[in-house]
């Protein structure tokens, strides 16, 4: 059983800044994801494109923010549970809660945070009888670690950014890479389209396009792939795996049967004080809530994460005051013993 | 008569990030500040010192915090009333409000957002008798522009960061700078308090301490100043200026009587949905405010001028439904005619 002060469901901006704000209170946080990286949907789906409201930055990529939010939260160690979802939710006796993941890791905490965004990232499948037979057996909806793929056979299919970002990486990896497409047109970065031409000529991409795949092969593991062509027909292919990157699309998922007030899809809170839900115990922040006048913003998340941390706080301490000190004065000491500080004043006389 | 559809009092970074959110809704703004230059208490009091809190920067200089806000704002090119007190506020029959300043500047907008801090900065002037009449004669409290100085004898007071500060860079601009402070200990960043002693070493400061200027001479215009010594008495010293620093101690001043309900010395606003105050068209933003569980956070400030800003579009334009995009889909289009966005996919085909 993982133990900590607040468990944050969620690893986007919203739940990585909160790591900061409750450890600014010196209170412990683990993260858990269904992704593999932290970051949620800036990791996830724009990386690379660039932010233009966070405030004090006229632009930075939101992969960028991601990693800027990873050091700043550094000193403050928190734990990951990644490439699991929070599944279920039950209260113990001493008014602790324990979430358990699709995996069965269990998490026992005072303070549930929940900063699920627009939800769970969940893989869309395609529509190919059996898929679920040949997951983790040849089928990956998401390439956790590339490695698992060197001098391996790989199909890919998809014809968006994933799909042509992964078949360039994996052209160094794999001993073979297929890219699948329904169309001959792609989608995506003008750069990233242009390389997957440039690998498809120098054989380093096998691009099979205006086909699917439909069909999938073996005994308990992935062998080959049946793909239909538009003009050619039928073509098996013999593959040690086959990768559909065919996006992820978020959804609330199990959270919504956790009892909680839900509005739009999103989790009602009280916003006049402290983003709490019904629930007492359980807030929820960031894209993932929602009252009047909601803004899903990054910035948002922000001052939602730092308002619900106090109140997390006075929770777990209810008997303790906190006065709260300016970073700026007060400095930043990390759980991992180290202390940030402005350069002090000095008393000092001259003559 | 200055016009604008958002009138922010208060410079400091909630002021100036509202220019940005009202920029991204098309409105424009216009900001007044009774200091000379923007930034609030970051520009004003710590320019200096490292803030760990912002979000997405592990470290930042408040000073370097409000630059980039600068740089963020400067496509929606607001206008700026610096180095003025806004004194009293006036509703028209049109539902719009007027607001003029102590030096009788006047400013019409249908909405007002109060982003006052801890409010507008006084400075904290010595007791001499009528120093008053020699206010802009002779005696400054802050400096705005330090070419006035350029060859003049200046006479400085105080033993902090801004005595010293201001002795070491007047030092090469007037052709006399003294610094008078009442013990012989000055208080500030060890750097300023060396370079002084220095600077008095080599005869470019002069130096008195455990001494106070106790009298003003001149007619009309200021020519010297009695200074008391602790051990050698009454001193006459010629001067152009003298310039007391004893610091600027905000007042929330003329705000308090414009009708708004206040709590605490702040302006209590409805943060359950836009941070309006008891008078309708008429904000109040960061630390300026007061809710239950308010926090005096930059990272606060941020969140509600957003907030703000789209309540403000809806008093503006009551018949228009504003659409939100982020601004990574939609890009930032300046008021300057410049534009910032994102790369666009391309959608193309390969074969
Ligand atoms: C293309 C695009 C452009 C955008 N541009 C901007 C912009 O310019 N400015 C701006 O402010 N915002 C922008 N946004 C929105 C911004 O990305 C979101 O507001 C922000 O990501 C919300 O952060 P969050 O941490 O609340 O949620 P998310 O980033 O959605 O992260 C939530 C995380 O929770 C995880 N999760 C959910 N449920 C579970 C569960 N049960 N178990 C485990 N994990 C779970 C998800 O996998 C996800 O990683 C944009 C969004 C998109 C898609
Ligand atoms: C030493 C110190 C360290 C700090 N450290 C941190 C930190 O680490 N993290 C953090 O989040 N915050 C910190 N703060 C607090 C932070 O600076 C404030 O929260 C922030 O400045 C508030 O911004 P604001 O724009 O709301 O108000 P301010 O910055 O106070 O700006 C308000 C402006 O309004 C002007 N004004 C007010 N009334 C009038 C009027 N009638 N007419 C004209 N102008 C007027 C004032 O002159 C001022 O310039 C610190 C503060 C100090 C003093």
């Amino acid at each position: 059983m993982i133990k900590t002060d607040i468990l944050i469901i969620g690893a986007g901006p919203t739940g990585l800044f909160t790591v900061f704000e409750a450890g600014l209170l010196k209170l412990k946080t683990h993260l858990i994801d269904a992704l593999p990286q932290p970051g949620g949907q800036c990791a996830e789906i724009y990386p690379k494109k660039p932010i233009y409201d966070i405030p004090g930055f006229p632009e930075i990529l939101a992969g960028d923010l991601v990693n800027n939010l990873m050091e700043q939260i550094k000193p403050f160690e928190p734990g990951f549970t990644l490439g699991e979802r929070a599944q279920t939710i039950e209260k113990l006796e001493d008014d602790t809660f324990v979430v358990t993941t699709n995996k069965g890791t269990k998490h026992n905490a005072p303070v549930i945070a929940i900063a699920g965004g627009l939800g769970s990232f969940e893989p869309r499948k395609p529509p190919i009888p059996n898929i679920d037979l040949y997951e983790d057996n040849g089928v990956a909806y998401i390439i956790r670690d590339p490695e698992v793929y060197r001098d391996k056979r790989v199909v890919i299919a998809g014809g968006g950014d994933s799909a042509l970002d992964w078949s360039i990486f994996l052209a160094d990896v794999a001993s073979e890479v297929t890219l699948v497409h329904r169309r001959n047109e792609f989608r995506g970065a003008l750069d990233s389209v242009e390389r997957v031409a440039e690998l498809s000529k120098l054989g380093k991409v096998n691009l099979i396009t205006e086909a699917e795949v439909k069909e999938l092969k073996g005994d308990e593991k992935l062998t080959a792939v049946g793909i239909r062509h538009k003009t050619e027909g039928d073509i098996h292919f013999e593959t040690d795996y086959f990768i559909p990157l065919f996006g992820l699309s978020p959804k609330l998922g199990p959270i919504a049967d956790w009892g909680l007030e839900i509005e739009k899809n999103a989790i009602k809170v009280d916003n006049s004080y402290d983003y709490q839900t019904n629930v007492p115990g359980i807030y929820a922040i960031g894209d993932v809530n929602t009252y009047k006048g909601k803004l899903k913003l990054i910035l948002s998340g922000f001052h939602e994460a730092a308002i619900m941390c106090q109140s997390a706080y006075q929770r777990i301490f209810p008997d303790k005051k906190y006065v709260m000190k300016y970073t700026t004065v007060g400095g930043v000491e990390g759980f991992d013993g180290t202390k940030k500080e402005a350069k002090k004043e000095v008393v000092k006389s001259i003559n």
